[in-house]
């Protein structure tokens, strides 16, 4: 298994993390991403601008505004509620040596309970 | 890595690809779709004429009447939100040569951008 | 393919199944969870009492209060589109012999439309 570091700055905020998983890849048949964390996600989708703000609005907007119990003991129950949804791991094939993404995929590390340091793991199965 | 087209016929709708991966299943213990879009997705669950309509509304729901900024470039904003949090991929053990789906499981297309003719990759870990 | 059987006591709960997954696995680098059902999912998560109710509250949130149409045919509706977007499947590396999981982290069954007995299967790729 292979692990790197992501820094956020922010409460909220999407990055893309595809040149890092890129940069690490090793042969092999399948890649699987796996975040050790419970109050972040990883996704597959496009990184401009315009959505990385529609993301961050619409991943709020199906969690404010609600008294989550959880927010007694610590107050990121909206952080852990949507990354039990989008959830800590994604798998991507790997074709010629490549990561199979799209034209307009990027892989995408979501931090909802930030700013801290991240860990990705990566595991390559042959 | 195997692939295949899926053509759909509407802006949204859900599409049953059983058959299709099963057919092209080589031998393996697991199975991962990919598809390498961002405004569509791949789920499993159950398809009766009832429920897809119901699929369709649902995924509406979460997302409809609100002022998308990516909208202002690409008019499928919708679509993007929608396909980050069910995502692009999805893992299937292989049991005795065959998908080891439940009962009432089919492999699901969610098309959120269509009408389109959009790939689905395959790729057989042994 | 390795298999174990869960009881689930109520319409809507979240249970960790973490233990009954570790103590199952076998040597390899990657454990892929499936379930063969289309009213649960799995997911990954912290579980301590408040945010196992904020869970069940939140995932009924997203679905209540609308006339679906499978409900003319069974009543699950809302239990078979929650598990359309958190879906029946995760992978989770395997290092040194172990789960890759964060200290927070436990492998969540949601029960959505129980109470039942339900099936966990896992594949181990070496």
């Amino acid at each position: 298994m292979d692990s790197f570091q992501v820094k956020t700055s922010k409460k909220a905020e999407v990055l893309d993390i595809t040149a890092e998983v890129s940069r690490r890849l090793k042969p092999g048949s399948l890649c699987t991403l796996f975040i050790p964390h419970t109050t972040a996600a990883l996704t597959i989708n496009e990184f401009e601008p315009n959505i990385k703000e529609d993301f961050e609005r619409f991943y709020s907007s199906l969690v404010k505004g609600r008294d989550w119990k959880h927010n007694s003991v610590d107050a990121n129950a909206e952080a852990h509620l949507l990354s039990s949804i989008i959830k800590p791991s994604i798998s991507i094939p790997i074709h010629n040596g490549s990561l199979a993404l799209g034209t307009w995929q990027k892989i995408l590390f979501i931090e909802l309970d930030g700013p801290r340091t991240r860990t990705v793991n990566m595991q390559v199965i042959k």
